[in-house]
């Protein structure tokens, strides 16, 4: 037993619960930040403690490559080699062979693709990728699937679910037999990893039920909608999300990877969505745009040149009560680091503190308020 | 008055000492950290005050040029545009101008230059960069001066010594009568800021005595000796620093600018020198290079690839409390900005903290075993 979810509050399809995982609690829904290379770029992990991240996600593709896993192993694994003593969880490498790699080669073994690095070749597989995520030894792991790229015909999409069905069967087995060998096991008193499937199947919402079906015949702690933010319509999205969702056991987490905006994991959550992760945050802040409760920004824009009110005059992240538009401006317009780290810590805590807003919500039977609050701030 | 400068105790020829300015006191010997465009480069305002900086240096030159010194002294000055509430010191953009310039056109009148952002023309005189100085409003404001180049003949050390000689007069002047428009005169009961004068004379000891000598009959609070760190070897900068030192006031602070490697400070204090400054802890960092009790450490290194030390074990900055050797080898490997970040708090801190023990030292009567230990590090 390595993951025990217990919901405390249910208001219409939304949850509020607890998550036990090895490295600590996690309270759901969650915003997962992205930490790519295992560091959240540009945020010190005290900041993030600061801005109560929970749980961080980690990049296996990335870390495979540089500085590899089996350099992590041996240093005690992702928690102790970057010093973040607090959950973390790792995608299957799936998504970034997908997304940095035009030449890859799928077969029924596996994938090979070339280093976005130095173009080297490499070959991932279900039992590579479980491989690589022991050594990782993140509180959650992800099955190895194909995701499907988008538009695809449905004879497509099909054919891709069913090889990611294979594969999450082969991801399960591989990874029952070598729970143990992950570097914490002895320490942390015999708790291991959990792993989560991955429903494909495209934009067709048959599909993507008949996916989350049959994955839950495997019987795993956790289910993922994959396949999705890769340049579909929002609505559809949604969709697929809202078709998928009451297929996924409700006692356990249910996780949407790869979004979103402020509005859409409000509304997600109310969904019933518990888990979420997403780069956007960060990497808008890095070309200068704030999520702020007055909408957002472009802190570029030369009207905030000379203005002295903070970001988000609401907001009281060390950002907000520290700095001026108009400093954070000139920071963007000179390149200077700390403006993208500044922005970064901001969205961060604007999307944490958001969640926040969201499990307040569930307790209190006002999240319909707060969705349509947030939605209203981009219109 | 705007500066008191009192001394606390003498050891040979190092003195402890503190210098009461309008936006705080400053406890001499000081390293001073460059703030370049307004922020001391990848790290937070609130980091800087954890490693207990004192005073921040910030480049005239950067500044006038982006965001602009008018933008700045409407936003009440540079203290309140980057959250700085502090003391501050800007240059004149003499060394600047000089550095980043191949360009540049003397004239008795100043200096026209291209700016090394958009080559547009610019031109800086002693009343200009006061006005700009004034602008950003720093406690302690430099006369505008040459930077002799370094080799220089007799003959162009003594043109340029005379040029500067002139220029100090006019900055003084020109200070002098408009002290009372610094942005926080009011605010600060009538505090105003304080000028200090620049020895140069190239690596002419008897020019360097002849300036300094002229310089102190400015009556200037303050004199710093400027044309150091040009490309000239170590021995012709001590040997500088050692002929001009006697010259300048023991009752003032003498600063000696652009300077330098931790052993390097730690001598040129106990040879009296109060105040120094330099980009090399920062820059150095962005490169991988880490000042230790253990001496320098390329941190790029391969065999630091699986070091789980911290970068110097007996350092209790929040960098070595954290994060081993492989996670910065590997940030700086993979170009992190996050590298950079932890680098330049290491090495600020450690500069920081070689100067607390300075002023301790001179207190105990200790520093000559600390001169020497410092510099046993780098052997």
């Amino acid at each position: 037993m390595s993951l025990t979810f217990n919901i405390q509050q249910t208001h219409g399809t939304a949850r509020r619960a607890t998550m036990q995982l090895p490295h600590g609690v996690v309270e759901t829904p969650i915003f997962m930040p992205v930490g790519t290379a295992g560091t959240v770029k540009a945020v010190p992990q005290s900041v993030l403690e600061d801005v109560h991240t929970q749980i961080l996600l980690g990049n296996t593709y990335h870390l495979y490559l540089r500085p590899g896993h089996e350099r992590i192993r041996r240093l005690g694994g992702l928690h102790r080699f970057m010093s973040w003593p607090h959950p973390i969880l790792t995608d299957s490498g799936g998504f970034q062979v997908y997304s940095l790699n035009k030449l890859r080669k799928v077969t029924e073994d596996g994938v090979r693709f070339r280093s976005h690095l130095d173009g080297s070749e490499h070959v991932f597989s279900p039992e590579h990728s479980m491989d690589v995520q022991i050594a990782l030894g993140a509180d959650i792991c992800m099955v190895f699937d194909e995701c499907t790229e988008w538009p695809a015909t449905r004879e497509r999409a099909r054919e891709s679910l069913e090889l990611t069905m294979r594969w999450a069967r082969r991801s399960r087995d591989y990874f029952r037999e070598h729970a143990q060998q992950v570097p914490w096991f002895a320490e942390y008193g015999g708790y291991t990893q959990s792993l989560f499937g991955i429903v494909q199947g495209g934009m067709y919402e048959d599909l993507r039920r008949e996916s989350a079906e049959r994955l839950v015949e495997l019987d795993l702690p956790g289910y993922a909608i994959g396949g999705l933010s890769v340049g579909e319509p929002r609505e559809n999205t949604r969709a697929i999300i809202e078709a998928t969702l009451p297929l996924l056991p409700a006692d356990k987490p249910r996780y949407v990877m790869g979004v979103g905006y402020p509005e859409e994991i409000v509304e997600y959550a109310a969904m019933g969505v518990d888990m979420m992760d997403c780069v956007l945050p960060t990497r808008a802040a890095r070309h200068g745009l704030l999520f702020t409760r007055e909408g957002r920004m472009n802190i570029k824009n030369q009207r905030f040149a000379e203005d002295r009110n903070p970001p988000d005059p609401e907001c009281c992240c060390m950002v907000c009560r520290r700095y001026t538009r108009a400093y954070l401006r000139h920071l963007a317009m000179a390149q200077e680091p700390l403006g993208g780290a500044l922005n970064s810590i901001h969205n961060l805590h604007f999307y944490l503190d958001t969640m926040q807003s969201v499990r307040e919500a569930i307790a209190r039977g006002t999240l319909s308020e707060l969705v349509a609050r947030v939605r209203d701030r981009v219109r």
